[in-house]
């Protein structure tokens, strides 16, 4: 038995959230026994470890809702640029040339070293070699959910690599437990009916959820309802029913995508800075919280964001849906926190392993350093960590009670050979580049 | 002779700059002698001292074009409220309870330390007791454009103290060479035509710039037409003809407006977290940009944004302008770079003397280390700078060539004791907060 007190615990159990004192997180097995008050734990487990971080708040570990890990290896080569070039011109043609287990494998490890470090612990994936994906994961102790991508990329990977691989991933996961998959479909603009379709059949048979870009943008809306006469949400929902569905952008969803995807029970990744480095649109959170559709944030790949950063993307979640909604109540800090917690978890069905700190869920929390002089005064701690605090701020973090981050560097995952790795892959894409 | 250099040199001498390699700033005295090819440099400068920073880009000292210093103790003081509830409920009623030197001291001391730590060389000031300001400033070595702030404020300031001050900080400001004042009008909704028109007079007296809330807010714009029949910025015209003009905010100008502005040769702060987070609307870069009229970027005080910030400032400003836009060439990362730094300098009319690296400029420029796994892959400098990097990654600051951060670390200024005074004021002003 584990005790670990801070100042300050924000179990993040509901959206008002709420912020503990005296109080400690008592955890044995990987597990959260109980969420206790500090005088009570030490006579309930007087035999127990101790440790006090001293400044810190610990949190639940964010949950990032949509990502494509192994992009970091392409962070920066395409900037400013309209989505088509920047899909056709750039990303699209790189992975034609660089795609390999080896990419992945390099990509996938630096997004989790910084994802890690910056308090992030769970992470829903959407990337080609998922085996590799998971094996990755597995080695550096994230809890990942790996999305088997549905897409052709020319000579790099097709529809049929998917297909073939999924149960192979399933019972990968299966065997690991901070592992889970879902089928990764692309888009309703980037697949065909006929593979649309297909999907779902085998989420169902495999018993998979459904991890799609759904209404990212304008574009997309108006080519399905030329296209199909639907949008792209009743398209989906009529290939793919009855299967859980994560939409990922969900930019461009109206009342009626929501009524149907309320009573689905399908969530969404809001992903901010990824909707408005690509001109995207606003995602209207409001309605979404309207409609009672789950959401989480996303911090989307590293070509469309350059961070992989759940603070920044917390921070950008709230201020944008208050200008959004021109309502600056609207997503008040605590609200964004269990977005970016809690909601995630939701939206990857993991709502019941992690997300919270509750007892009983895994033991993934992180401790927030807030003695930064960017943090004082401190008189509002939830306020202070969506709106004030950095990623730098994070100390420790924990994912199913084994400790990853102490002092905010990473404590098993060697960081010179990803860096080694990261400039050996920017030689050879940097060749790829124009200019 | 000193010759700094690093693998890259962005001297943001235009909208589209450029990124130099196997170049160094040559300094002597403060100011920048030449940015010149090193080879040629240790030819020319055989006796210079030299140093060069491994990992980082060197670029101008970022400016701040518009904050309220000392406003860092009332971080958090008043999350997730309406504008009006936000600043009559709350900061301004404590603002009553606590403006004191001592107070405006203390703040101001802690955010230039945040500041400069974070990469910000210059800021433009608008607070009360701008005489502790400018002492504060000058112990501090920044360097500050101090707004006398026209306002009444019930038993803590009033215009008259700023009407009687204004030419006592003017002289103070012609013996600093780092520092410059101005007259700094809250808005057109919080003072009399009387008051706003004796500013005008005075800065035309004092040959002093008018700093001035501009068309923040929908709110206002709808106040001033329906009380005085034409928008702010033509009421601002109207009283306070022929004086140097930068206004802060400028989210609901319009077509007229800006012409107006554009004919003045009048200035714009661009505050985009704080617009989002007051939920104040979105402003226009792009109409600004078409008029031909400067803008740069600020924080606004810490009670409206939380981080003095200029690189999350940055990348915010240029997300927000690419979806507003919907266009996703807009605000590239290099016309980013250049209302942060030069472009911010124009707004405060002092583009002479800082905001590039050339030649007879003032020597305030930082390094920034592009070491950090998050910033890796490299492929784009400017990019990575606007949509990757942190604050955290600034390693080095000089101001008028004085070296103020290295490694990271404040050189000479106190941060045991910034830290001990704010956790003071936190422990009085939070006695004051509801709950």
């Amino acid at each position: 038995m584990q005790l670990i007190s801070a100042p300050w615990i924000l179990p993040v159990t509901s959206p008002q959230g709420g912020v503990l004192t005296e109080h400690c997180i008592a955890m044995q097995g990987g597990r959260i026994v109980d969420v206790l008050p500090l005088g009570q734990a030490h006579r309930q487990h007087p035999e127990a470890e101790c440790e006090h971080l001293e400044r810190c708040a610990l949190l639940p570990a964010l949950v990032n809702a949509h990502t494509h890990a192994a992009m970091t290896l392409l962070r920066g080569v395409a900037e400013d640029l309209p989505l088509d070039a920047w899909l056709n011109e750039r990303i699209w043609p790189i992975e034609s040339a660089c795609l390999s287990r080896e990419y992945v494998a390099d990509g996938t490890r630096l997004a989790i070293a910084e994802m890690l470090l910056g308090g992030t612990g769970c992470f829903a994936d959407m990337y080609f070699h998922p085996d590799v994906i998971l094996e990755v994961a597995a080695d550096c102790g994230a809890r990942a959910q790996v999305g088997i991508p549905v897409l052709d990329i020319p000579g790099a990977w097709s529809c049929s690599d998917a297909f073939e691989q999924a149960e192979e991933v399933r019972s990968l996961c299966t065997r690991a437990p901070l592992l889970s998959a879902a089928l990764a479909p692309h888009a309703v603009y980037s697949l065909s009916l006929d593979d649309l379709r297909r999907t779902g059949e085998q989420a169902r048979a495999l018993d998979l959820r459904v991890h799609i870009h759904l209404a990212e943008t304008r574009q997309e809306v108006d080519g399905c309802l030329s296209e199909h006469g639907v949008s792209p949400a009743v398209l989906v929902d009529r290939l793919m029913p009855e299967v859980p569905l994560q939409g990922a952008h969900g930019v461009h969803l109206d009342d009626d995508d929501c009524t149907l995807l309320a009573v689905r029970g399908a969530g969404i990744a809001h992903c901010p800075a990824s909707n408005m480095k690509l001109a995207s649109g606003f995602c209207n959170l409001a309605r979404l919280e309207a409609h009672g559709i789950a959401f989480g944030i996303g911090t989307d790949g590293c070509a469309s964001n350059n961070r992989l950063d759940s603070f920044a993307e917390m921070r950008l979640a709230a201020l944008l849906a208050k200008s959004v909604s021109e309502d600056p109540a609207f997503m008040d800090a605590h609200r964004t926190l269990h977005a970016a917690t809690l909601g995630g978890a939701q939206v990857l069905g993991l709502d019941g392993e992690t997300g919270s700190l509750e007892a009983g869920k895994s033991a993934d929390f992180i401790a927030v350093d807030l003695s930064d002089i960017a943090s004082a005064p401190l008189y509002d701690i939830a306020g202070q960590l969506i709106y004030a605090c950095g990623r730098n701020q994070v100390d420790s973090v924990w994912i199913a009670g084994a400790r990853k981050v102490r002092s905010g560097e990473l404590v098993d995952i060697d960081l010179e050979d990803i860096r080694a790795r990261a400039q050996s892959w920017q030689q050879r894409i940097g060749e790829l580049l124009p200019g």
